[in-house]
């Protein structure tokens, strides 16, 4: 592909706009041709924002527009599996973020039609591209630290989101634990085969009101004998938390937060430091970056994107096993999940 | 109580040959009266170097000795029970190494004969009195991080035991993890009901060949609700690893593995550290003197000790517990193990 | 101004395409209008990549325009001084790369025409955007750590430049440390009175034949009596080394430098991270970003700029009197320097 | 020497019984054999506490005793000198408090009758048996960081002394930096040719009263052409600041403050420690006992001692040329110290 490549943008929310700023002023291979919101106000500023040409009135338009190359699907995550599928049977190439739906049954129909129509698909986990965790990655695909044995992910929120949210949400397991279910297939590099979760009601009892848990640690059993655990809370009062550690034959790797300055203040109360960065937009703004580029890239290089359908499956179906084990008091193989929907959770890449 | 408190010590190996030179030297208010050993020329060695007047040829001699006040068990495991009930009925307060006993029963047996003689008892977990962990401690007991929800601990060894060592052990949950156990009950300030395990063998097939895992995460469920996770592996190649983190609903608390220095090199190849201090006997050096100087206190001033007949108890049986978990792949309830063999958990103070 | 500020580049090189690139993407209250670069290809590269409609054939025809508000100066330092004046005389407000020149009296004109002019001059000292630097600023301006006693500037280039950069370069006072004695005012917000050099030649024979050092700590005595220290060297092996520290009447506070990642990985070898950030355009960032932003503020709402002529002045001075310290091995007052070109130092704001 | 060291002590005060605790208690091969004080109390109690069988009526009955092989003096500064003389020819080793005087002609002749005598002679300079610092000492030794070419030492007492103590003790230089200088020295190993002072009164005007600064940097020329700073204040409001760093050809090495713990507790406020060890004889414990150890060893096995009377001698020279440059704001020579005495610095080993 000698010319830029033509993206479009459905969904103008916060993560769309992100999405839409990154592609016009960090990406040179690529360019926002057209956006669409059913509020065409916040398309039109985000279209103005970015010098996008044209505020299209549908998403039919952007789908049968032959100058479009791909589209960004941000738009609420119930549209997304039939979006991903329109997308497809229109030829377009669909960066769509997480999770894909909450339904396997429609997450297989969607990977199926993608696959049909041999167009990319990329799923929004971006923390697979922050230079920390991929630091991680690349310590264990090096082997620099020999054989995984045990990982641990912190993932808590600075503080939880509106009950309305969480109501909507399809529950923390699939909302918010997605990413970290994403990060331990990445990180390892493996399949999980079951998991044990034990959660609670900490910290709000409407989050326990509303058919939630907001407080839980997640045992992964890995297909190669690895074991991990997820952390998750909804409410950090220091801020965002967000950090791993892996045990492996050789060695360990863990990291730290992020915070937005390394100065440190001693007086005679105590030795201190400023809070972590709050949020994800402050501490992964370089891997929402690094996502799209990628993206661009797999697509104008034909090569496969590096957070397929598959791994854009494989959370949901984590989720779901997350919360029946909760519900049953007793470990769920994803087999019990996967099998009852008849997909295959072969890892394609 | 106004002289010197009169100790004996039975056992003169490594942990035994440690408080005796800590009584003998650090503990101005007590003094080592007596030593015994089934290994005379061990017994006598430590003498000499501890300057105790006395090497009794049998336990039998030290507990029939008024003159000695309380006893320090520093045998093998599998006579603590044994030691524990001879001392209480001889009517000497005593200090036992961990665990009581690997058998619920044989730890009633010697718990009940403490209370009836109305001696003190405390046990050797020892890592209470470090001074990061009691750190932690009282961070949650002051509420400075508020209610606890999440409670991690790292616990690792630099290299694993010889295999004959681990044949006798009791297994990682009754010989290792036992501290963690331990360490969870005391940081969290509350009883733990019920337990699941994910273990394998990652080290060495042969600890398997003994019947053993060198590899685990226990998840820890709290009567309060709080969800503990204790991480073990018999061999982190970088050594000892110590560590734990508590989340509260006001903050978090986190501690770090102690170093032999804190001297950073940064050359063109990496900004490093030397190897955090490598042992038990290395990291735990202050923890050790610490728990002697308070189980003499508490002698002395005629009140509880610390730690407690039902602190030692509570560990064998979460140990047993958690080995049950990992046999049968499911959450086990504590009372599976106590109820069935009749012993009252209270904690006593 | 109800308008975008006009902006029009001189000088095409690195931090001129830089720049271009901040304001055109970053920083929508601006526009960037005009470019101009001997180097006519280097001038149409970075129109190309910013959209910046027009590549004017020399700067008379840049300030010749009265569309033009304001220059970013970013050609060779000897002809900052003289771009300033024209920029001054033909009234546009000025953004100039630091030195502003290393004769005080071509400073000393240039920061007359600008005053008769009363345009704005902004003079590129980005470090104090930096958000380390900026936080340590904070906390004395804020007197959290009370009346400042003594600052310590670690300021480390990875490697040497080439020696032909070093012979035109002024000398490593005028060149490196011309940022430190920005810094050191920044932080302290007071004046340096004289000055005291210790250096040599040890990274590289060549930079002294060059007649240059490579190696210096400068000892600053401020009016204020706080005193601090600068250590520079052109080479540190594991890279940029940018760090600060102040001890005040009631805490001090400290710097760490920044890093691409902040992951530990611990082996049998070693616990280590990832060298620091290389270079100035990785670790700085955010600061050119931010200063930029500041100068476009201080245009739009005609408040007086950040980092004003006189705060351009000042680290000249300091430059030459420390290198006068190192050639006569005494410390020597400001007054030396800056009395003998008959200007007057007084802190504009 | 097959038997025991038979140690005697000169002075009953803090560090004197520390040391006495140290040989009784953790040098098996040493016995503190005597001591004496002219406060028979404070000699009686070290007695008791740490066994030594004999409390001399005077140094004299110490020096006439065949049976003492070396003495510890700790009594005050102004004695040391003499008592030094007087074991000297009374054949006796030696192991004295820092500094050896404050006058370099004491100082000499102290030297020249140890010279004489044949006896050892170490001085306290126990800092150098800190692990961080001979961790640093190492790192140079070893050119694990090449040659070195920057030296910088923070050491900041937590709160100043009386003003009592400031009047007899010889000024800052000579009571506080005495212990950088050495430092410096060791960790370079290599002499400094001349140094320049920059200091005031920031903490006290009471500390200026009396003659003396209480805030300072000094700044260290090596013969070798490596520079040095010395941070000094009287005060430090979070506790005693000891660090060093080092920038060599190859790398840096940078040392930590000690702490009584090493967790970080994070909350809504703030990401926070507790303080550092606050004064030198938590910080500096081990230390204490290295140095002694070291100081047996030398004797029993006839080896030089590792702080030799040179090594004494060169910080009192320094100390007095760091005074003297702050008078006469100028560089000063340590040959104006030195040579003006007549002695000979030469190092011996």
């Amino acid at each position: 592909m000698s010319r830029k490549l033509n993206l479009a943008l459905i969904g103008a929310g916060r993560i769309g706009k992100l999405h839409a700023e990154t592609i016009a002023f960090r990406i040179p291979e690529a360019t926002m041709a057209a956006i669409t919101d059913i509020r065409t106000d916040l398309a039109e500023a985000v279209a103005r924002r970015c010098a996008i040409p044209r505020v299209a009135a549908s998403v039919d338009e952007i789908f049968r527009d032959p100058g479009i190359d791909a589209v960004l699907i941000c738009s609420p995550t119930n549209t997304h599996a039939q979006l991903v599928i329109e997308a497809a049977q229109a030829g377009k190439h669909a960066f769509c973020e997480k999770p894909i739906d909450h339904s396997i049954e429609k997450v297989d129909r969607a990977l199926r039609e993608v696959e049909k129509a041999g167009v990319k698909l990329q799923v929004g986990y971006n923390r697979r591209f922050d230079p920390n965790f991929a630091r991680v990655r690349k310590a264990i695909a090096s082997a620099e630290i020999g054989t995984p044995h045990l990982l641990h992910i912190i993932s808590r929120d600075p503080a939880p989101p509106p009950i309305s949210y969480i109501k909507d949400s399809g529950g923390m397991f699939l909302d918010m634990t997605t990413h970290d279910f994403d990060m331990a297939r990445f990180l390892i590099g493996d399949e999980v085969t079951h998991v044990y979760t034990a959660a609670g009601i900490r910290v709000d009892p409407q989050i326990g009101a509303a058919g939630d848990v907001d407080t839980a640690v997640v045992v992964l059993h890995f297909a190669n004998g690895a074991i991990g655990t997820i952390d998750n809370c909804r409410m950090a009062p220091y801020g965002y938390d967000q950090r791993v550690e892996v045990l492996g034959s050789k060695g360990s790797i863990t990291t730290e937060n992020c915070y937005p300055n390394y100065a440190v203040i001693s007086t005679a109360d105590s030795v201190r430091r400023d809070l972590p960065l709050n949020f994800f937009l402050d501490r992964y703004t370089q891997s929402f970056e690094s996502e799209l580029r990628a993206f661009v890239e797999a697509v104008i290089k034909d090569t496969p994107t590096p957070v397929t359908g598959a791994d854009g499956r494989a959370p949901v179906v984590m989720g779901l096993a997350a919360r029946k084990s909760y519900d049953e008091h007793r470990p769920v193989r994803l087999e019990e999940i996967s099998a009852a929907k008849g997909a295959d959770t072969t890892r394609s890449s």
